[in-house]
């Protein structure tokens, strides 16, 4: 129940740094019965694994997934699920300006006035790298809503720089080395990365998630409701700024006729409530978007001040990614799908004995 | 536990229906020794109170708090807080079609299939009158942020459909009709919303918040990040689709250099962080956005279906926020107060014994 | 989340001081369609209201429950339940001693170091007052569990002081004054009761609770077991300084042969467990046995300090239960029921998929 | 927060099997500072070790603990201490019957109806094995409890079968083959165990804990008293059937002037309330005491059935404590120790503002 556990039936708790000697998370509260390999995992683990082209810090990590318990004989057993990473490029080298200096937009300088000190090595417990147990865990969600409930998640860049794609290719989006799923702006997208290597500078990014064939029902308002937990799901992947659901901050100027999602026999007529109403799931695609700021680790230098309160340039050398936001998009698969699974649990506790006569809108 | 608290140290649990007898709260994990009255509670439920001007709904609640227990001799024991504001203004009336319809844009739909049935006497539950325990929890969080750490909470409404404000006039927000800190806008708001409640239909609002002088170090990695606890407790608010931190969806534009915040013995060179780094709280302002949808209840007819499947016209009569974005502005506030309360318990329980060497920046 | 909830899912917030304006609780995680009534839960209030006889506090409260919220035409909605009841008899007198002195046994020293200060009327929020809400909440646990799996709950009167029954006799447990389920000792208990009066003392108590018909399954290992969280439950009630499962105490000296509950094709052939194996319920009853310490506010004076440091004698006048053991069977009673009911809404969850082939045993 | 969880602030998750891969857990809300290594962790995994004597049983597990993370340059860093015990001596053996069979006073019976089937090697999740996790994360409670506030906690055998010691001799516990700190009944307790090992039968035992030097105030009512949460932590131990805090079911016969402990300024007259009053730590030592069943695992056989509901006859062979009691001193102070550093932390949160003027009483 401190800051590392998320899920209150479904409840992934992680540990690790990044140059420590391995990350891992427990899963409580899996139900029992559920097909589950180290394979059925590794495949989104591979998806967002570091070093797959040159676009991606160079750090080659195999990001092996072990399961140490919980599953016997091929089947979750309804006890909880250890996972092991293993760390295997940590790099041995001298930290010596990273130790003592506060890279700007980084965690350095709050991690040490909250703790006093901190793990300096590659970020410590602030890198990025904590999510491959997000990944890892959130595979098992996907999984069981997926062959239980036939519940269905795909995220997707939206939007990198001032890139927009406008097509909605799966197929591309899986051979895309950008999680792009438009054909059209793919080679814009290479030489843009390539000159934003060159320069040393980094980008922002938006990356979309869709949940397809979620059961009505799902929330539990008035402070669990369904798109609140995903915004905090969402907000709690490292750098994210910002997140909508449905039409989001274009709601901001539509009129009441515009955005409310009229019913017909034949289905709802639109979206813009992305999925949720009253925090609640319709039976309607679950619209998710998020804003990814620029990496933080430049090798333009920049100014800031070290632990004794020198004025200090920082230059970040080594391995980095040009754009956080290309690998979020499995991290944001996952959030989701441990969100949704968490809720389903809960649903299935309070509402076992609920019968609706209703025909449900799926459209 | 269950979907109707919020805060784990602070924890606020709410029930009460639109049209129930009562709203209440109880409010567990106040520090004692605070000086607390009805008063104290009382301000910012009267800037939340419906009915201060035509562009409100013309509801009338006085939304006066009791506070049960928890509190002797003007000063918190240490032990639970319950709050009750009675519903007076409760109509006796026919609710027939309500009853049956689901409106465009309400919980009806989903919370008929979610229970099976529902309190359809003006939302139930799902109505946004629930927030007025928001407000009242939120006052006691304000006032021990205030009394004890100096810290200052405010909000506004930075945006109504078309319309931005440019200044920060917290004296003319005071004194608005709409929370709106921009005295050149205000006559074309007053239009506007005439226009529009005339046109029968509605609009949505972005809100800001800004929390000022938070300590640094608030917040507890990785799942429990302070932007992440924000950006739930502002979803968790009726109509909001879309929340900020900082820069937000900026960011996506944005180039590291961009965007990085410089650090100098003077303080931060800029804010796009919005005053959290990993997740923590920095020092700087904590900055806040989120949009709101237009009000969901119409005087322009809506198709729909009712409970039996059948095609229904919808039109919504009576009395209803044009924009439900102008009173959710100390709704918001209240919920940044309760987040930042929580934070700071939990960094008291586990950092009591750090102490750092150096300056904390602030600007 | 603070310490004034209990349950994950079928969770009770309780706020209220014995001299307040006011006890209320909520209770979060009800599942809809309930048939609830406060005449439902005003049969145990009145079990459990002081002044029924002469060997009870004289103290005057009619305990009248109100439901505010959660219950629409006669059925639980799903939504938070709140529940109030006033306090009345509230003697309206000076605090003077009690409010400086710490008296022996009762919680005054505690209080007044953990928070700095305390409500000191009537004992405050340490008051047995505040079991009133677990009694109302436990109501509702009770009915669900009889209306939807035919759980019973009971507890009774095993011990006051030396003398213990052998019989149980629910019909005359009914109408006895003590809960007492043996004829055979009712009148052997009043006299005790009258000479301890007499006397100005107070004496201690055994008290069973039973639980039939719950279902095998219910319990979380490895933490929350089901025999753990009733332990928590028990030792959570005012008094309690004992909780036993099964065997209890005497499995110190039990052999395994002894206390291994064999099977055959006809059930269990004893019950030295009390229904829980591996803190699983095993479809056995669920047997609790708790003590009770004697009431702490005596006649005859006691040695103590009081705020300044001062020795004191300590006399306390007024209205109290000689055995506070008594009225604790339907507190013990409500306890049992929210740790089934939350328990059984957490096999809902986690569990609705499994069907097992072999007979269940329920002997 | 699913059943696998201990603690709100400093909350334990363990994960694994008896005949597993490994045993691990994640201690999160460690506060930053500890010196902490392994072998801090190493000397209590060491005292609960199988096999260091011929009365215990002779599986081989060197239970040597590796730290994860969570600790840098020696010392804890704020972040999650990932903990693991490779699992090593699980013999390769035909599990043939056990798989089948359900043992009398195991939880083979519950498991299986629970999940739907079970992991039966070594009794899988349910085997006592799981409780090193608990040892080794208890560790890191019992270095925080003492380096910053001086509080001890020890365990011993109270009573095993019919031998009940007399003397608290701690240097003779130290070196007992059974906790006991008695010395004069340590060869009685070898010649019984002698004879229980030849018989095939095995026998319950109580072991008490005491925790000294707790500063007055931890606890918090009404559900979380420190007494509650013991309750729960002692019975989440597997075998343990009561629990007493203080004067336990003593207090049953009990009177009031007999009970009550008087205050003078030289402290208390006497504990039996065991150190809490209203569920708050008084600042006299906690005394606990439980109960613990036998072994269920017997060469003596028993009639049970197997998942097809087919009668069968159960005799276990192989390596098994006589008496799981013994083992379990460790375990129980590590539970007591996870009990008060969450409640620690607690009480740090809310009354870090507090400052009380009467002089504590530690006697």
């Amino acid at each position: 129940m401190s800051g590392n556990s998320f899920g209150k039936l479904f409840t992934v708790t992680t540990f690790g740094e990044s140059h420590g000697l391995a990350l891992g998370c427990i899963v409580d509260g899996c139900p029992p019965g559920l097909m589950l390999s180290e394979a059925d995992l590794q495949r989104d683990l591979d998806r967002r694994r570091p070093g797959k082209s040159r676009h991606e810090t160079q750090r080659r990590e195999p990001d092996q997934v072990k399961i140490l318990s919980g599953v016997f004989e091929g089947k979750t057993t309804g006890t909880p699920i250890g996972l092991l990473i293993e760390n295997v490029d940590q790099r041995s080298k001298d930290y010596g300006n990273i130790a003592r200096q506060f890279r700007p937009a980084h965690a350095d300088y709050t991690y040490h006035h909250k703790y006093g000190f901190r793990d300096y090595r590659g970020g410590g417990r602030s890198s990025a790298r904590e999510t491959a147990m997000r990944v890892a865990a959130g595979g098992i969600a996907k999984k069981f809503l997926m062959d239980r409930y036939g519940i269905e998640i795909q995220g997707y860049l939206a939007q990198l720089g001032p890139i927009k794609g406008h097509r909605l290719d799966w197929a591309h989006r899986d051979q895309s080395l950008f999680f792009n799923p438009d054909p059209a702006i793919e080679s814009e997208l290479e030489k843009y990365m390539d000159a934003l290597r060159k320069e040393g500078n980094s980008i922002g990014a938006r990356i979309n998630v869709i949940a397809r064939h979620v059961p009505p029902g799902l929330g539990e308002p008035v402070f669990d409701r369904l798109d609140a937990d995903i915004a905090h799901a969402m907000m709690s992947i490292n750098a994210v700024k910002g997140v909508e659901i449905g039409a989001g901050f274009d709601a901001v100027t539509q009129k009441g006729t515009e955005h409310r999602d009229e019913m017909t026999l034949d289905g709802f007529l639109s979206n813009h409530a992305g999925g949720t109403l009253g925090g609640i799931s319709s039976g309607q695609d679950i619209l998710v978007s998020m804003a990814l700021k620029p990496t933080s680790s430049l090798r333009i230098p920049g100014q800031s001040i070290d632990i004794d309160g020198e004025p200090v340039e920082v230059v970040t050398h080594g391995r980095h990614d040009p754009c956080v936001g290309i690998r979020a998009t499995p991290i944001a698969e996952a959030m989701l799908a441990l969100v949704l699974m968490d809720h389903l649990l809960r649903h299935r506790a309070q509402n076992a004995d609920v019968t609706t006569s209703t025909p449900v809108i799926t459209k």
